[in-house]
């Protein structure tokens, strides 16, 4: 009996808690989404309050009561029980840092996270660089706090990847480049290039608007639980689990940026439209990890958004949305132009081939802040060698290298390898998927994404938080965490198009 | 030194009730302009913990022990002494419920609403009936708590406009009614009449939008500290100061609900942006009452965008969005059917002069049923009794009689009246303000509605609620609540309009 109350208190305040999570949500998408200026200010002390008091029912004396008595209790549901443990994760990760540390490291993301805007503005790193040295020490000082398995940097990795560590990421990451870097070099050197002169001819917004909206519906997207907006930033939010919204950003002169960012931001939502209603409530009801979530996002975008196959189907309806600028241009120069690929500086504009080498350099940075001895004064130069040597390309400045991302500002370290983690896993549950569904590129030719969906969601979505990351994909696969599939799958799309011998 | 700190915790407890009240605005501004359907589900939880949150805040012991210290402490500024008395007054109401019984009444409007929402579609009042009584009741049980002075009614009324009560009520709509029924009888019976047919020409929704945005720039609305959306029952809402909504529907077969309801919500909304900023973070940063609000809305809906001036001034750039339409339409004949007048059944359809007869039958229902002894159940031939006696038509059922208004089923007793009270403050306003500025109807001709705003502002909005409504009402004007002006402008008005002798 006393269980079962607990039980019942346990899940009340974790339906407290995510009430908090959705007035936030809908408080941050709103000010994304058209907010009017003026109201900024309060709006920021308003959402200062309300995550403080969120931040408050997360370690609070009662939520200690209610998982110290539900850990000690032998026979919990398995939903029960991976939200207990979630939960005990949350509770501890913030609960080991005293109040008064964690407040001020939060006014030093706020206070960052603005000198970094100007920072980048003026091209001024040594603007940024006490605050960077400031975030990198408190994270240390709270390194201290939380301990760690093998290395420091594994602990600020599991909080965005849980189980992920340096040996892992060294082993597959090296991997990786050693097959990449040749690939890149010879793509560069190739008498086959594309033309991609018709992508910059203007396409109007109210256009991009209904090819987004298209493309959604086509992917699987439930517009009555969830909704399309613009914003300069692209992003997915969960309001809650039936109001999953994205956003897009309609660039009239590169249609890339809406068609593009809407596939990605569709394959994130499509994940958290598709778990179990049955965790609704809890915090299980979500995706497992940033890898995991990026891997729908960039299958959505990649597999399925840059394939021959996808355009096959759908360029003639995409081209009646623009008439004039895509007239001429023929399905195979389209493909060829939408997958063109070079070395570039700035990593949110890279393309899917060299994307992976861009967060290999924030990688080894981050992992030689925490673990080596790498001073945050010595960042221009280590980002610009390591750019040359990875992509042959040094920047010009720090504001198109060293500060082009607003991660680091945002105390976020770790975060990065999610990104490639994406792209890894992705092309492991490709090739699983495959398996079942070895007509894929002609299910995606024929339109019949319904197929795919359905195998994601079955394998994948669902569980939310249920599985752990390399649980899920050891479950999925068959395999630990490796590249060759992400390899195999870039060679061979690659070489065929810049017909490479 | 205690003063201070005491009024520092004051204000820090104010501001956080602001931040629930703000999160709370979004979350509903958000549901009425596009949230998807399926997330409303966990929504409705997440405004419930929500507003039990900010309940909590508003009567807990902290808010009891500032008050009673600040209450104690003789040298208070004005401000604070009318956010301490604004307090109290919301923690006086809220806290003499009993918990359970309060928390019992708010299960009982939500119930209530969506019966009611059944009945009106299906037209059954018996179905509705046995909420209402329970509404009706319970209500009742709490002005056993709450007390009154004269009547139970006046403290129902006093909610809704502070020091309002039935004696004063009683006079002037008896003087209101006594002019307006006649002449309500002669335009009826008037030979000259308008041609309004072409209000119901098709008029595209984003054209409908354009003709919004332009009005609402005219009439000094700031849009970088507010947006117009769209929603199915149109209202203004303050998120915070610096942020005030308007919403509009856009109802291609009738452009006055956009036009009209459009400047109406920008009335509200002119109020709420210009309350002076020294007052932001406390409960002192809203309009006074309702009434005075109506005012606002009004004042900008008819004295406004109803006289002749605004549409010589404004016709043809609002002919310029639908040409076809108002082609062939003149100036004159324009104004005439934009102002026709006839008796209806449902008020948020009536005309500027037959509204508030509607509201006056409603006052007297509500008067009877909790000062004298109607009963619920008579309710549906008191009401058509009276549209007869008032409006000369009776209503076909009761879905168009008793049962149009959601403001029973949600408990509002006491509101109605607030929308008549708005026209007759309206009036004195406008009669006070032609003091000052004589030349007022050459201004609206002119565009020059800049000086109205600030006559506006300097002698209402930037106030807020540090003045009750029957003491700004004086200030203003120099009057007692009374409904000459009114009278004497309906007349002018529609004598000129309908060619009356």
């Amino acid at each position: 009996m006393i269980k079962i109350e607990t039980e019942k208190q346990f899940y009340e305040l974790l339906q407290k808690i995510q009430s908090y999570q959705e007035a936030l949500n809908v408080l941050f998408w709103d000010l994304r989404t058209g907010a009017p200026k003026k109201g900024v200010d309060q709006r920021s002390k308003t959402i200062g309050i309300l995550s403080a008091e969120e931040f408050r029912l997360k370690t609070s004396d009662e939520m200690k009561r209610l998982l110290d008595e539900l850990s000690a209790t032998p026979d919990l549901s398995p939903k029960t029980r991976a939200a207990v443990e979630e939960s005990i994760k949350e509770y501890s990760k913030y609960k080991k840092i005293p109040e008064a540390e964690y407040a001020e490291y939060v006014m030093l993301q706020t206070k960052a996270e603005s000198v970094w805007e100007t920072a980048k503005e003026t091209n001024d790193f040594p603007l940024f660089a006490p605050y960077l040295e400031q975030l990198v020490e408190t994270n240390k000082k709270f390194l201290g706090y939380w301990g760690y398995e093998g290395t420091p940097y594994n602990t600020l990795l599991g909080f965005y990847e849980p189980g992920m560590t340096v040996d892992v990421l060294d082993r597959v990451f090296a991997q990786l480049r050693e097959k990449i870097v040749p690939l890149v070099q010879n793509i560069s050197a190739a008498s086959k290039q594309p033309n991609a002169d018709f992508i910059y001819g203007t396409f109007p917004a109210e256009e991009q608007k209904k090819a987004s909206e298209f493309f959604l519906k086509e992917l699987g997207y439930d517009f009555s639980a969830g909704r399309l907006d613009e914003t300069i930033h692209p992003f997915q939010i969960s309001i809650n689990r039936s109001d999953v919204r994205v956003t897009t950003k309609y660039d009239e002169q590169d249609f890339r940026t809406a068609v593009f960012g809407t596939i990605h931001e569709c394959g994130h939502a499509l994940y958290e439209q598709n778990i179990s209603e049955e965790l609704e409530g809890t915090p299980l009801c979500s995706g497992t990890s940033y890898g995991i979530h990026e891997s729908q996002s960039l299958f959505y975008e990649n597999f399925i958004g840059r394939s021959f196959g996808f355009w096959k189907r759908y360029y003639e309806t995409f081209r009646s949305f623009s008439p004039e600028q895509l007239q001429s241009v023929s399905l195979e120069d389209f493909y060829f132009a939408i997958n063109e690929s070079k070395p570039s500086l700035i990593r949110i504009e890279a393309d899917e081939l060299t994307y992976s080498l861009h967060i290999m350099i924030r990688y080894e940075i981050e992992k030689e802040l925490f673990n080596g001895n790498l001073a945050v004064a010595d960042l221009p130069e280590v980002w610009n060698r390591k750019y040359e040597e990875y992509l042959g390309v040094v920047p010009p400045n720090d504001a198109k290298g060293v500060l082009q991302d607003v991660h680091w500002a945002g105390g976020s370290f770790g975060y990065f390898p999610s990104y490639a983690l994406g792209l890894l896993y992705g092309a492991q549950f490709r090739n699983a998927m495959l398996k079942d569904l070895p007509d894929l590129e002609d299910r995606i030719e024929r339109g019949e994404l319904g197929s795919i969906l359905s195998w994601l969601t079955e394998k994948i979505h669902q569980h939310g938080k249920t599985k752990k990351p390399l649980q899920l994909l050891q479950e999925v696969t068959g395999e630990e965490l490796n590249a060759d599939h992400l390899i195999t799958y870039l060679t061979e799309k690659y070489s065929r198009l810049y017909s490479l011998s």
